[in-house]
């Protein structure tokens, strides 16, 4: 666990007194500001370890108290899209005292999970899912004949996503009871994009709730009555009464509409919430946050503070980061290559800071487009740009990219076009969990016909491989971890020996096959051992068939090594291919276990895992290899 | 190709003049009903041979030859969504003496195709991946500084798919020059669902373009004169001029919305076409059609006539198929199901008729939902449902699952929920090609953890294992081919024994390891044939370990068969199995090679893949094994 060391708690916290959504109900109202404070202070301390989602959990604590205030968790279901806004759900849900805990191994998750407390109604990390669950939830409660609330708590970033989308198609058509609150605090991890964006803006403007003392329980007055009317004729088929004008797409949709609401008045809330959980079908209650509410230094920068490093919770004092990400060296790679070639073009899912392209999106605005979380859409607009002659790179985080499996297969791959995916997060990612991990890439991409994958060991092959890649046609994977990696010069664009392996330690007896981060252990472990051989397999698809056919024709074992899981990815490629040739070298292969890997640190996972060189070294004992003890 | 007789076609007709775009905008825009006109009845003449899409494409006939005659294709692109309604355009684009080898091998593709036409400008099959295309063709010309047309056809049940509503979401936050049309025929394959629907119902009640003689042409010149004025104001910023009441969500999205209007008179289109798309920014025009336009048996059931057998193109005669298909074996043990389990729920994506779930839509009305074409809702939703006490069966075809690759890993997988996938047309499908083929679903959900694979042998085997799902926890894919089975008696519900195989032939020397289509082959190929042992491999995960342990440790050789591909399949799991064990016994796989196979029929396919009987028994005398001849 090794929970840190957090500076003391104050004393004396209603707080204190609540370890269950029941302790929660005893508290009068008014009291709920204080206690919502005292959570986010909480939630600041907790924080300021570094590597926990600070900004949004703040956004959305008075929300989450007004919720567990009226509503009553387990039995009724609430849903937190995405999952890594809901701290302040745990701690009023009995996991206060395991906050230091939150995405260290055997500590709780940084997003909700079904096996971590039965208040956790959905187990996630992807965005957008909640609608579809929701509404599945609440057809089995009339299917079983039963009777509870299900709210999902879905935020504007989320929205936009194309399966909230069509689940609210459906929702809209079922008239379902239950409620969505759509938590808009004007961003995802970035600033948010496309025309839903401009159109919640559009509702903003004319909110009831304004800011400021006072205004709140006027507002609240003027809208009280409509609300009491509308009451009073329930179940009416008037569903849009609290649209502004009737006119918006979740009305449009056959979902009520309410809002936009103050999501910072957590009395309000409660009077609004007590309410609305009442009207039958689907309603949607639109209430507006802020992204980092109470922390100054977080208010005015939510996207460093979405997820920040190590802090000092009184100053917002923190060390800049000097590291050198795998994400920068794409970025800057793109940024030139964009300069060099005017076919470049570089599509996001939304995730412009993660996956290093703040530079390049600034230096070539006309060729970066962030489609919002719809990584569906990205790919298949890089299609329809390979198409007329781009070279379009889609730069995706591994686990995302499972989003649109469909769409590399039938839109890209089908006519073989010339679409780079710039695969980051490949690998076990560490914190985020099982969620996040990128490990199936290897196998569901290696299966499609046509689909290259390269590994790069470091920057510098990384720029060879894109430059490959804008030059030549046919779907590219180039996928990298986690991680950092030493920084190149500029203008480094080494030639890329299409599909070749690289042999950097020669050794005939035991011989190492890996690529990308598991050749660093294969290196290490291999050390200066006489007979092993390491092999930089910085392909999986195609392989290098003349190197491995040498390397089993005379190796008196392989082991291969890949941060990929067992089933399917490199390793079977390697046995699929020797028994293709009929040779039986015998083959260990080493990977990520066909099992869901929980957060721990990338070392850890890799160590349990037996991908580590300590693993590899093991291995090559039991091979018969002379390896020295306790190194 | 096996072109069939068909009847002659009628002589001295406009269509025979053309033989291109060009040579269709040397027509008097008088004469284009009539070349609509023989067009449809070319379309009806060339469909009755059955299996081809017949209503959709009678429907957006009219449409189809407007906008020829507006957009100058191949220069212009012209985007179908998913591309089966394009009967007219390959007519006019040069391919209208082939049609009667559409798909059929070495043919026509059903749908649109790059590599078939330069007029195709997106190979497709799937829905909704049109305006996420023809965004990345937009800003492709754009970046490129070019100029062309981008016009993208979709239904309103393709509309309503995820991917298109958040590419709906880009196009309008990016304002490109483009132009979508919605060919609105209230209909998917099925009756269309969703509010979105209920929405567009809404629309069409205020349509301008009324039905009936003359008042058309009245409506129309209500219509010019603000549609003049408009123009006149040319890229005003005036955006939703032909909005009813400004009120759509499509205007809310950004994206300007004029509409509807009779998808049937070319004329009017065709004079409303000139105009918009001249337009800059996205436009929306709402066209209102009619599936199976002009053949009035079709018009009066368009689900059947959809994709019709054969039939008499004079009187819509056919003969009713008695066949009893995979499908309704499935959509039976459902129905029965369902009366011993109040747990059961069936859900499809938009996939009633195809799945076998008429009778059981009908039976069991409150435990069945259609979530329109939304894979990755229909997925997370039986999620949902598991997580609350249900036991939710997902019927959708292998092909169509791809798209919920992440929905089944993230939302179904890590927390090992109940849900069942009916994975339909699983393998080679056939005529549909290579969108459709459901020959990765072993490989891409083998590496997901936990989830488990069957492949029943016949409808009893199926009903086993649905019965079996329904009575345990976890995620249970069960595959099955497109084709016939034999029906079995109601109420036969066979014991499974979980995660074994079956002996069906002894035989220690060559054992054949194959499940579902593919042990038909193997059972037929082993004949009686001495020594031949045929397995049942009726799990691909788990594998029976015991028993192919047992057949590794005696056999002299194996071979796996499976209808999917070869890379990380079946064949993979046995070489996985087999090297963890250090067992040495040499395998032949037997599968789909790895690229893609194009539209022919089945047994052709299977036969040039290597996997029918006369392939297996190849590799038996391989093998060594004493085949007779010319068997």
């Amino acid at each position: 666990m090794n929970a840190p060391e957090l500076p003391a708690p104050l004393t004396s916290r209603l707080l204190d007194s609540v370890n269950h959504p029941d302790d929660l109900k005893i508290l009068r109202r008014e009291q709920l500001p204080q206690l919502a404070q005292e959570l986010r202070d909480e939630i600041v301390r907790v924080c300021s370890v570094g590597g926990l989602h600070l900004a949004s959990s703040l956004g959305a604590t008075d929300l989450i108290v007004a919720l567990h205030y009226v509503l009553n968790s387990p039995r009724d279901r609430i849903l937190f899209d995405v999952g890594h806004q809901a701290y302040a759900h745990k701690m009023l849900t009995g996991r206060r005292e395991q906050m230091a805990t939150v995405k260290k191994e055997g500590g709780l998750s940084g997003f909700t999970k079904v096996s971590e407390s039965e208040h956790d109604a959905i187990t996630v990390g992807h965005a957008s899912t909640s609608l579809a669950n929701a509404l599945g939830m609440a057809m089995a409660r009339d299917a079983l004949g039963q009777d509870y609330h299900v709210a999902a708590v879905i935020g504007d970033g989320s929205l936009t996503g194309g399966m909230a989308l069509a689940a609210l198609n459906t929702i809209g058509d079922k008239q379902r009871k239950m409620l969505i609150i759509l938590n808009d605090n004007e961003m995802s991890i970035s600033e948010n994009v496309g025309a839903m964006n401009k159109f919640m803006r559009g509702l903003q403007v004319q909110k009831w709730f304004q800011e400021g003392e006072g205004a709140g329980k006027k507002a609240m007055q003027a809208v009280s009555r409509p609300l009491a009317n509308f009451m009073s004729r329930a179940k009416s088929s008037t569903r849009h009464f609290f649209d502004p004008a009737s006119v918006n797409p979740f009305a449009t949709m056959g979902v009520r509409y309410v809002g936009p609401v103050d999501g910072h008045n957590v009395q309000e809330l409660v009077w609004l919430l007590e309410r609305l959980v009442e009207l039958d079908g689907p309603t949607i209650l639109h209430v507006v946050t802020k992204k980092g509410k109470g922390l100054s230094y977080a208010e005015a920068d939510p996207i460093y503070w979405h997820g920040p490093g190590k802090f000092d919770p009184e100053t917002g004092d923190f060390v800049p980061s000097n590291a050198y990400s795998w994400s920068n060296a794409f970025g800057d790679a793109m940024t030139e290559l964009a300069r060099l070639d005017p076919r470049t073009f570089v599509i996001t899912p939304a995730m412009r800071e993660g996956s290093g392209l703040v530079g390049y999106s600034r230096a070539h605005p006309n060729r970066y487009l962030d489609v919002g979380i719809a990584e569906e859409v990205a790919v298949t607009a890089a299609a329809g740009m390979a198409l007329q002659g781009l070279r379009p790179v889609v730069a995706i985080y591994s686990t995302f990219l499972q989003r649109a499996y469909d769409q590399v297969l039938h839109d890209v791959a089908i006519e073989n076009l010339g679409v780079t995916f710039a695969i980051d997060r490949a690998g076990i990612v560490g914190a985020d969990g099982a969620t996040h991990n990128g490990v199936f890439d290897l196998s569901y991409l290696r299966s499609i016909p046509g689909v290259r994958i390269g590994l790069p060991r470091d920057a510098s092959e990384l720029r060879g491989m894109l430059k490959y890649a804008q030059e030549h046609s046919g779907p590219f994977a180039i996928r990298y971890p986690r991680g950092n990696t030493a920084r190149v010069p500029e203008g480094t664009w080494p030639a890329l020996q299409w599909g070749t392996w690289e042999r950097l330690k020669d050794g005939d007896d035991v011989v190492i096959l890996a690529g990308g981060k598991a050749l660093d252990y294969a290196l290490k472990a291999a050390g200066d051992l006489g007979g092993v051989g390491v092999v930089n397999a910085r392909f999986v698809k195609p392989l290098d068939d003349a190197m491995l056919r040498g390397v089993a024709g005379t190796a008196r074992a392989i082991i291969t090594v890949e941060d990929n899981t067992v089933v399917g990815g490199f390793g079977s490629a390697v046995l699929e291919a020797l028994n293709t040739w009929g040779l039986h070298t015998p083959v260990r292969v080493l990977g990520i276990p066909d099992e869901f890997q929980d957060h721990a640190t990338v070392e850890s996972v890799h160590a349990r895992s037996g991908i580590d060189a300590q693993a590899i070294r093991t291995v090559l004992a039991e091979l018969g290899v002379d390896v020295p003890l306790g190194v």
